[in-house]
């Protein structure tokens, strides 16, 4: 990827998120690109992260779209405060709840695209919305509910 | 463990699963045992599954749910019918939607406990409800609408 993402500015215990984390070997390696409206991410599943036959597993799923989410919540908060990110203090927002649209079967084979966006904002609670598709085809939406940690 | 989970009665594409497939080498095995009434299920995250020190991923607890609550969801089914799993024609559902509540941080290098009870039946929907806990503490709960597929 050409622009860094908001996670490549995590930081020690920010950065072995499972999900995200750049210093988690056996992580999914989740990367947000803010481009000042909508947070993108764009993943291709490994053939065992399967649910049935040619189908994405709904799980892996779920937790592109916690990360994302909160990767987008996290780079709309340093834009909305006119602050670079990398710089401290830092920003981290945690889940407090994450609700997940299984529309249509999701296929393998296939790069997916999240397209994540700021629904509410407040002091302390962001609600992101996203979605994820293959193609012109949405299969799965969320809605994250983003709370700030620091 | 001792008694057999529904998931060890899944064959062919429905044993693939990265979260509960018994074909899948690479996946969380994730093993619902029904008693009539709740489904449990109890897992010890791995040690890179994490989202801050000493903290479990939350994208690890989606899943859990996921699969969990669709074994619940299908070992209620066969109940309800009468039939014990194994037999054909085998009985799947698929989640429609995964709505999960992050309470509390769930903590790392403990055994998680997962309980889900169905809430709604009816032809098609099924809904579950379910709890993680780490001894008596409830660190998230779910909700899952799981549809039926065969």
């Amino acid at each position: 990827m050409d622009q860094p993402a908001i996670q490549d500015y995590f930081r020690g215990e920010h950065a072995i998120c499972y999900g995200c984390g750049g210093d988690n070997p056996h992580g999914l390696n989740i990367r947000t690109q803010w481009d000042g409206h909508y947070g993108i991410f764009c993943f291709t599943p490994k053939d065992y992260h399967t649910a049935f036959p040619g189908v994405v597993y709904g799980g892996l799923i779920a937790s592109l779209f916690d990360c994302h989410c909160i990767g987008t919540a996290i780079a709309a908060a340093y834009d909305a405060e006119g602050r670079l990110p990398g710089k401290e203090p830092a920003i981290m927002y945690v889940t407090a709840n994450l609700n997940v649209n299984y529309i249509r079967p999701t296929p393998m084979d296939q790069e997916l695209t999240l397209k994540a966006h700021i629904l509410e904002t407040g002091v302390r609670k962001t609600v992101v919305s996203c979605t994820l598709s293959t193609g012109d085809l949405e299969c799965a939406n969320a809605r994250v509910l983003a709370v700030r940690a620091t």
